[in-house]
């Protein structure tokens, strides 16, 4: 690739490490970038920096924040006797788009997958074990439906069992406005399994 | 978005404005690179200003690159006499992956597009014409074959022909490979046009 600028080449080799980034995809951010003002370049990386610099684990459900606590966790509106496990924050993001859960949460950053090799050790579990020792009535348990998230939600109810605290997992099924037909069977049959009476 | 960190909400909005990347995405690569060791976080940010500074057009075909004359304009092997024309750097860079075009190339940096209010003057057409007073034996044009492409191709062919220089255009119809039916109808009637004899 030494017919563009070495900068650019360097440039996108770094975009392309980004997951879900290729490097046509690269490419095009690269040039993007060079042929804006020299602020924008600026800007966007100095928001690169900050957030990195600035980031943490709150110190209640370890999403990432920028404070001790982050808002939901402090937020006296918030029902601290129900937590949602969820795996990563984008998740909690999804469930905060809805407006209507009021409890809290808890991150993993992750799910158990013997085949990547990450143990119960390696998500922050153990965290999530220290809060139920306070005030809590029910983990809703909302990881991936994928088989890491499964064997993640079997994990942590077998965890939560012998503590008497009500452990929840999140529906599986066909999803508002899915066509039957394009649907996989595994999905389907847990829509039949888990039917409801009218 | 304010159960984000604000830093987070910042990055995820300055990464949203780069070209093809939607909140979703913007969001996933924020994550990933509050994610990350600092170190990674510094290269990428590092890597976006340096090729921002560094970065200008080469005094010969306009292309984006780090010297005052890009390397492909400078190599003395390389066929003076024959310009390609592309819309952008990327698009070199395609030819240039094929290995076997010998010549020159000039980067427009855009299409004319009266839908989209640019013009001849808006790209970088006056330094092709000045290119042509030296000694140019043809020029290809390689701009797209979108509407904005042809209209270039059309518009640069006119002001080349009083020159006497030969002025020629890639050849358009079914991509190698390509299955007939999924091909849509202008290319077919294209590639029928430009039917040559076996």
């Amino acid at each position: 690739m030494d017919y563009f600028s070495g900068y650019i080449s360097a440039l996108i080799e770094q975009l392309s490490q980004l997951p879900g980034i290729g490097t046509k995809t690269a490419q095009r951010l690269a040039f993007h970038i060079v042929s804006q003002p020299e602020e924008k370049a600026k800007r966007l990386a100095g928001s690169i920096l900050e957030a990195r610099k600035n980031v943490r684990y709150c110190k209640e459900c370890c999403t990432l924040t920028d404070a001790e606590i982050c808002p939901i966790c402090s937020n006296s509106r918030r029902d601290k006797q129900t937590i949602m496990v969820v795996e990563t924050p984008r998740d909690l993001a999804a469930y905060e788009k809805t407006g209507k859960y009021e409890g809290v949460y808890h991150v993993l950053h992750g799910a158990i997958s013997p085949m990547l090799g990450i143990g119960p050790d390696d998500i922050r579990l153990r965290e999530l074990m220290k809060r139920l020792a306070g005030d809590v009535k029910e983990v809703i348990i909302a990881t991936n439906s994928s088989l890491e998230g499964e064997t993640t939600a079997m994990y942590i109810s077998k965890l939560i069992k012998p503590t008497g605290i009500k452990v929840t997992r999140i529906a599986s099924g066909v999803p508002v406005g899915g066509d039957l037909e394009n649907i996989d069977e595994v999905t389907l049959l847990r829509a039949l399994e888990g039917r409801t009476q009218l």
